[in-house]
């Protein structure tokens, strides 16, 4: 298992992704994820950097529906640790558990028909093709 | 290449699923999913009753938002046909080009995370797990 | 595109390989994916080795059965190649539309499920773990 | 970890379909799987009935090549419910040692030839698309 | 298909962008992969930046072992833009067509033990768990 | 799970593998794997017939950079085992931690991109073809 790289032993450059995690989120909480990365600096720091604005910044799509987006991913790939996170994520959000229900629905149905396309060798249709 | 069922070529029980896309979606057209999938009218008719509860029901999530989980999980998948036809029906239903971009923008950070989380093999937090 | 070596100009070693294609096969025609595979001829004889040993060799599971679980997994990854040849050789062995109507919808099936299963990350029952 | 409903706390459409998946397997246990997906009874009740019908219903594929086409599917994916359970249908309905032996080496070379043809850009035989 | 933004009808921001992935590669072409991310501009920046530190930026594995590494998750996805592109990044700094022969051949045998260790649900060794 | 056939239990075809496993690797441990792959004596040989090849026989890949392109893979699957196994054969190879970082974000950055290419459905460069 990856050490996971506490703020007390932490670089100074690991401790200003830290610090900027706790204020972005507000929240004195650093999860495993960050911790791990930690072992990797600059890894650590591009991908905050990535998350925060892809998550976090400006844009049309609001905040839940990132949430849910993201655990589609996750679940699709079969990642425990992305699937737990950010589904708690989402319910400090907002998502009661019937739009987690539809989220797992719809997220079953697709893994289903994508399989059925390519078992079929379905052409695009002309009109999907603009 | 799998044989596109026509209208006119189809059986009674295809004919009725086709009836109901049609009345469903208020539009003539069928798409070549749906033709080829006539093939085996058993997996055509679940496979329609499933996508129409699921995709158009009633529920917490607008329809844009099934949309553009739908296409999350058919970009990680790469399923080329799904990809093409959900992002024909997430633009008829309202997604600009920012949205897009920030729905693949989103995508490819959780598909970049997952393995992330998985190579260092992350512990998940205790407070995610409850 | 990997260029695909002709018998003609293919080494001794190669051509070993092919003979003994033909000769399993009962037939002239080498497919493209041993021409492809040829570009690396430990690579074509290793793969050609464990195709020939684990498809057609001795076992309980039938020719076409195993053809059906090659197609299963095949579409799950989205192959199209693979999709195309292992399609063919199992008609050639006796899948009848019906059938491969009936494989394709287990194989949506179980993708849906498997991400069903994810999501809720659902314990193992402990009768299943014996 | 998602709540298990339990029979006794079920809603009446809950213990509808407990009670067919009772009778259809001619069992008293409902596994975890089931009770996951009660906490979304229209999902629960719409795999309840995709499951049947695909892998009990009538049609040419006997029960026991379903189960084995379901693992190939599972086990590419990783989902270790999956595996876990239906080994478990499979064993019941006949896999011995040496079937499943010989089911995971198919499933372990498809995976591997996937990727020889997705990485040498394999073009599909002509002979293989009609 | 995604439109493909050429230099010249390219907001400021997006040739800036531009400017630096020829800079870096010493190159005026810019490949699809850029002029389609274009579409979205922070999506375009911060892949690039991503990209140029982690493919051409400081590190203890050098150019071409980055590249196989690269080619070994894109041929595990199927995506075929990025093997193509990056096959082609390959040969640019040294790949031969043996060493493509052995790589195909360690991500082929690597998808294929997965697939085996999935199946056969192995618990990792302890002395593997430090 | 899985029986783990210890040497003592194995038949003597069994044996000869982990022999020469042993005698190939100078050590006498034979990991789990192996152990639970000689549930099916023909998987066995072959797999390890292949690993031995591929991942020690002669090549122009040096071993390291094998165990690196094989570890992309497995944290690609999110396959538990072959990323723990691997990353320990990596590390008495003399992978340090900064390269398992740089490698990691390698592999999280390429299945990003894989993602974008994807959504995007990027035409391949016509220089990329030849």
């Amino acid at each position: 298992m990856t050490k996971l790289i506490e703020y007390e032993e932490a670089s100074a450059e690991v401790r200003a992704v830290y610090d900027d995690i706790r204020a972005t989120r507000k929240t004195d909480y650093i999860n495993n994820f960050w911790k791990a990365l930690a072992n990797h600096p600059p890894t650590l720091q591009r991908t905050w950097q990535t998350i925060k604005e892809v998550m976090t910044g400006p844009g049309e799509l609001d905040p839940l529906v990132r949430e849910l987006i993201y655990i589609a991913v996750s679940v699709t790939n079969g990642c425990d640790y992305c699937i737990s996170s950010h589904t708690a994520a989402a319910r400090a959000k907002g998502m009661n558990d019937a739009m987690f229900g539809e989220l797992l629905a719809i997220v079953g149905t697709a893994n289903m028909t994508n399989r059925l396309a390519n078992g079929y060798k379905i052409p695009v249709d002309e009109q999907f093709q603009s």
